[in-house]
């Protein structure tokens, strides 16, 4: 095997794969890309046990071969030599799984151990024909403002998981915590049919550090039996799908509000990142919002000391007492960029909507008394 | 009491006096800034066991009065107030030691605990008659380029601590660790008399982080008995002084040098940088230079693998293997601006010398064997 390819092209693929390079390696081949010049073209291509990247990378193949090298040495190597050419071979196979890979710039002479390409799983075979194709950008965002929601790590492997749906139009994205929900939606124009499925939120979160900010470049989904597969630029992401049945956020019904206020978005971020200093000791610590014609005072007295803030709202209905978290308020007031946000109400001991009809929805529970 | 300062004057002063809060907080008043307005003006104060800060920040003194808070509660609550004017007051003092301390901007009221003044220590008087006056940056730069070779922690306390010797207009560091050494100077036109004292390294690290990098701000550095004080802007840096002898840097003789080598500094830099991805496993792994006509090349072999580059260089002498820990080199390297740099070897067993006339003289150990 003989290859050689351009540093920055390089560096910048070996950049995309390492995403599903896993921070706990348990099989032979992880921790390794593989790089395969046996069919006609560079790919570079790494797995976890839930997610696999494919890259192709812009070169030219001297000689076929494939092989794998382990993925943060590469990518060190890769990224202290400067910038030119590249290239990468190994001379002969040896009877062990063991193979010394060359890595050469000018009068610099890396020598790393590989492993042989044979062990490396391949993708999946992907079906192409239920696609959804909308912009980077637009995929990006609607994760970014709602992946907060996903569990890290549950026993329900529902909970580590976004729901996408797509239905009549309509892209939606929902996540679920112990206490609250993230929904967000966009208009679509180009499903072929209607999907539903749970993707892992680490491996989407992985996804959005990937894909670009760009409103203009595209990026394809589609929508297999077990996997959902994401191909942009040269590069194919498949991701495993989680079985189970999600929440149904229909039960989710704000028409019965005893409260509608309006508040300035910034006024309220900044005034609960202010409560957290004092809402520190332990976690279950409230922040009262006490609302009272148009004023919203909120308050926090702890082992650390207290505050007491008032802001200007609009209110529509009943005067209310009601505790949060602050954090949750926080973590939703940040996914939003409108101006002003609207929070509906039904009561003290039952879950706040923080929603734009159409686009989001935001629902916390209260912290009871 | 009751003060009034702007937030931004209030923050700035809070974060310098804040350098000298330790994180092993064991006296009553530590991890505390004393807020005191009696003399006239509002200073910060905040001491630790080897340093003291004080800072004057403008504000209107509206009653007099002294108080201890939380350093970094007070540098979080201050930094999320809006920006505008922020009122601190106590109305009573109390029977205990707690007092509370209200901290206000317009909607928004803080209570905190405070502690009352006359526990904390105060600055020791400062003898004026002794000093130096040099530019922040110059301060800086010398410190800079040779802090990285003081000892972290030391059985021996004057190897956690840098030597600053002025004599016959030049002011010169000296920092010693076991397998290297870093010494600085620069022209001085100020002194009044000779000095010699030891600085804890970590002391003069926090003050780097402090003065600026503007060649037209002054410091003062006042020399005393048992203290070295560094006065600028408002502020007044007083730290304790290290007993013992130094390192004698008189012995480290050069001048029988075998081999003189000049070499660009970027390109060794780089191609030692790559050597650490090779020689990481055990910190003793070295790499050898083999210095032989006008080349040198740069190997190391090592359970990861290998690599081995070449260097075009000027040379004067004999050739020369000689094995070092690339990380001493980097560091000695990083510490350099020009584009050239000399190296002086005396033996494959003999420290070597990266050394500039009057400027600076790194002496790296090789690694034996």
């Amino acid at each position: 095997m003989r290859i050689s390819i351009e540093k920055e092209k390089f560096l910048n693929s070996i950049s995309i794969v390492s995403k599903a390079i896993s921070n706990k390696p348990n099989l032979n081949t992880s921790g390794h890309i593989l790089i395969d010049a046996t069919k006609g073209f560079i790919r570079l291509l790494a797995n976890n046990e839930d997610m696999a990247i494919q890259g192709i990378v812009d070169g030219e193949i001297i000689e076929e071969g494939m092989v794998g090298v382990d993925a943060r040495l590469l990518n060190d190597i890769i990224r202290k030599i400067p910038d030119g050419m590249i290239n990468l071979f190994y001379n002969e196979r040896e009877d062990e799984d063991a193979i010394k890979v060359l890595i050469e710039s000018d009068n610099i002479k890396f020598n790393i151990s590989g492993k042989q390409g044979y062990l490396f799983s391949d993708l999946p075979e992907i079906e192409r024909d239920n696609k959804l194709e909308i912009s980077q950008y637009a995929l990006k965002d609607i994760i970014r403002r709602t992946i907060f929601c996903t569990a890290v790590s549950s026993v329900n492997k529902v909970l580590e998981g976004e729901l996408f749906v797509i239905k009549n139009g309509v892209f939606r994205v929902e996540a679920v915590e112990q206490s609250r929900v993230a929904i967000r939606q966009i208009e679509i124009n180009n499903t072929e049919s209607d999907n539903r499925l749970i993707i892992k939120g680490t491996s989407l979160n992985e996804l959005i550090k990937i894909i670009s900010d760009d409103t203009e470049a595209m990026i394809d989904i589609y929508f297999m039996q077990n996997n959902v597969v994401f191909e942009f630029d040269s590069n194919i992401i498949v991701m495993r799908l989680i079985e189970g049945n999600f929440f149904d956020s229909s039960n989710l019904k704000y028409n019965d509000y005893i409260t509608k206020v309006e508040v300035n978005k910034k006024n309220l971020y900044e005034c609960l990142d202010r409560t957290t200093l004092i809402a520190r000791d332990g976690d279950k610590k409230s922040v009262k919002f006490d609302i009272k014609d148009n004023n919203l005072n909120v308050s926090v007295i702890s082992s650390i000391g207290s505050i007491n803030e008032n802001i200007d709202i609009e209110k529509e209905g009943e005067d209310i007492e009601i505790n949060f978290n602050p954090k949750l308020f926080i973590d939703a007031l940040k996914a939003i960029d409108d101006e002003t946000v609207t929070i509906y109400l039904i009561g003290k001991k039952f879950p706040c909507f923080i929603r734009k009809e159409d686009v989001y929805n935001y629902v916390i529970l209260p912290v009871l008394g």
